[in-house]
């Protein structure tokens, strides 16, 4: 039996390698040209380690001893029942609308090829409804016996192998053989339970509800930071004895809500519904964590301003551009949001990231470079390579030195002008 | 050594007997002589039980045996340094300002008769900054050697026993010396952690942030309640699925917010801030938890609707007028303002609750007598001596029977149109 796995991203990669390692023929695809060549060199620039080696060496080796094989374009290999994993995401539109047809794709690409007791198991976070709506009559169309599964991936960037390992799994199915045969395949996976849904829209549901609920905690959390500041309340402390609570579970404040799938979320949702003036606490949320960036570069502003200086002209060192410590994934990053209003702003703006390689031209390639004669340090995410070293940054940075800390990373130190929020 | 309770209410009482069980001689204060009278004559209407005794019986005994004395007025027994626990709560001004005389008054009455290293400990939800800006003050006057500390309560209602017994403790004092003597005191008190703050406001900040998070937490619940019904999900099943994931605990959806502590708390920490254009999602979630009965009324609307009959001349049961479930807190009730809003259109109410002891003039003495000839039964809360039976139901109510459940209670049956939020 044959895994294929579509879409070889920050899920399908991952997945894909994790499979295969479990003694799985595994296909990828992915029409990206450049993804494939970078899985095939092993210059991939996914932040996930296997037992401290990592992704791209795990792909290079599994492609070595013939467990993985990954192309641009989608060859069915031989007609034996196979198992067709779809990771591809939703875009976005111009339009700010959300794009299902990645997906479609891959089903319409797919199904001239589908045989009887194919499974397709589909780990998109999708728009509620959609599997019922669209994919279902595309799969009933063909008149075969296929095997439709949806279940949502929930694997958090960075620690992709272990949770793989160790997440449940949510899992609906068109009919009870498909959940079956769907559930006996997770289970080869891993132990973790599956839990089953009454229905596709439930288990849609879920993921999208289980991303909206991390977007209004984290904003509630920067909310209840802000308001520490005023007075002068450390939130730190504070968010460690509210949790002592049995009951409740503060997440840490921060710069903002990036990564690919809690900004998107709630479009999801929007477009399921048709009475928009529903979801006015998450979109108030949504609104606020949106906002956030530029709450960051007030807090700049401020800190700047009580040394007497102004954003206009001031270099501003960003440390990390990626959306979260130690990770490469710069997508909705709220550090690169901040760059660009301070660069609207008049500010000098350089950025150090060893692992974002994404170039933006502010960009420096260490991290003594970046922060050389700054008027002020941004810590906007912890990055391999980078230690805060008091005695370092009083040599380089200007006077004052002001630190603005929003990973809670930063010593504190009587010679430095900090701002944690 | 005293322990002296003032306030004898929903926290002050339970800990007065707590604390008395523990051995020590208690003296309990409440302006309210109705209150004293209740405690005396055993007729307290506070729904706590200690191992199946209701507080009622376990206060009358500890009087009879003199381990508690409770009283309208303060008189000090001895000059023997004492423990002064103050339970009384902010009150609610007409103009919706809070109002801390309550509090106030307490420390003026016993400030005369203050002596060296008397211990006073605060219970009450504050205003955050209260304690440095109003409290210290009044102590430092006497210039006497008061140990202040504050403790914030976290029991919840109708398990006041068992959480006074377990739950952890948040504690800020004026000075070490205070602290160490404020630990050992709880420490004999309860083996649970005992974390202290760095000051005064942090600890206070702690009681109202963890209000005003689960007043969030309750808002989004309902608001995704609301989006499953328009998908038609069930939110329950929705709900254990959603907290399967490691980060992530959804509560309940219900018919609203009640009980004193959490609509109150936002209020509190908005007078302690000087820019009001903060906590916008907070208020976005009490402004959507006010309105959430107002919702409930809506579907009772739309569910008579679907069977040809109005809310006007509709007779309409409520079944539980408390807060919440087996409790006799009426105090800002959803089930209260629900009634309202329904005889405000015109409708017939009947209520029933066997615990909710405030007469309002739609309650009935029995639970069949309520729901006898109804269009719909509304359930806001589960009580005692209630039990949901389909066939009395059906023998009960008008036909068809329509079932509103705010509780997921309520058994599934094809004969009942039952609508579950």
């Amino acid at each position: 039996m044959n895994i294929y796995v579509f879409g070889l991203g920050h899920i399908g990669l991952p997945m894909a390698t994790w499979i295969a390692l479990k003694g799985y023929k595994v296909i990828g695809i992915d029409i990206n040209a450049e993804t494939i060549t970078q899985i095939k060199n092993g210059t991939v620039n996914i932040q996930e380690q296997l037992n401290g080696v990592h992704i791209s060496k795990v792909a290079q080796n599994l492609i070595k001893n013939e467990n993985l094989s990954v192309y641009t374009t989608f060859n069915r290999k031989n007609t034996v029942p196979s198992v067709f994993l779809i990771t591809v995401g939703i875009s976005d539109k111009e339009n700010g609308l959300s794009d299902i047809s990645p997906l479609i794709n891959v089903i319409d690409t797919i199904s001239p090829f589908l045989v009887d007791n194919d499974l397709l198991i589909i780990k998109t976070t999708m728009i509620p409804g959609t599997c019922d709506s669209t994919i279902m009559p595309r799969l009933n169309a063909l008149k075969k016996k296929i095997h439709l599964a949806y279940c949502p991936e929930t694997i958090i960037e960075t620690k992709a192998f272990e949770e793989l390992e160790k997440n449940t799994r949510i899992l609906a199915a068109s009919d009870d053989d498909s959940f079956q045969k769907a559930e006996k395949f997770l289970k080869c996976l891993s132990n973790s339970n599956v839990y089953k849904t009454s229905n596709f829209i439930t288990a849609e549901m879920v993921k999208v509800v289980q991303n909206i609920t991390r977007d209004v905690d984290i904003c509630l959390i920067n909310e209840i930071s802000n308001v520490c500041s005023d007075l002068e309340i450390d939130v730190h402390e504070l968010r460690k004895l509210v949790n002592t609570h049995p009951r409740i579970q503060l997440l840490s404040p921060g710069p903002g809500v990036g990564g690919y799938c809690l900004p998107n979320a709630l479009k999801y949702l929007e477009d399921s519904l048709s009475d928009k003036n529903q979801l006015q606490l998450t979109r108030k949320a949504r609104e606020l964590n949106e906002k956030r960036p530029f709450e960051i570069v007030k807090i700049i502003k401020n800190a700047l301003s009580k040394s007497g200086k102004n954003v206009k002209g001031s270099k501003i060192a960003i440390i990390g551009l990626a959306m979260k410590d130690y990770c490469a994934d710069c997508r909705y990053s709220p550090a690169i949001t901040i760059a660009s209003e301070l660069i609207l702003k008049g500010a000098e703006v350089c950025a150090y990231d060893s692992l974002a390689k994404t170039s933006y031209p502010y960009q420096t390639i260490s991290y003594e470079e970046c922060i050389k004669n700054a008027d002020c340090m941004l810590i906007t995410a912890n990055q391999f390579g980078v230690r805060f070293e008091v005695r370092q940054i009083l040599d380089l940075l200007k006077e004052p030195a002001i630190v603005v800390d929003t990973r809670n990373t930063f010593p504190a130190d009587p010679r430095i002008r900090l701002y944690r929020i």
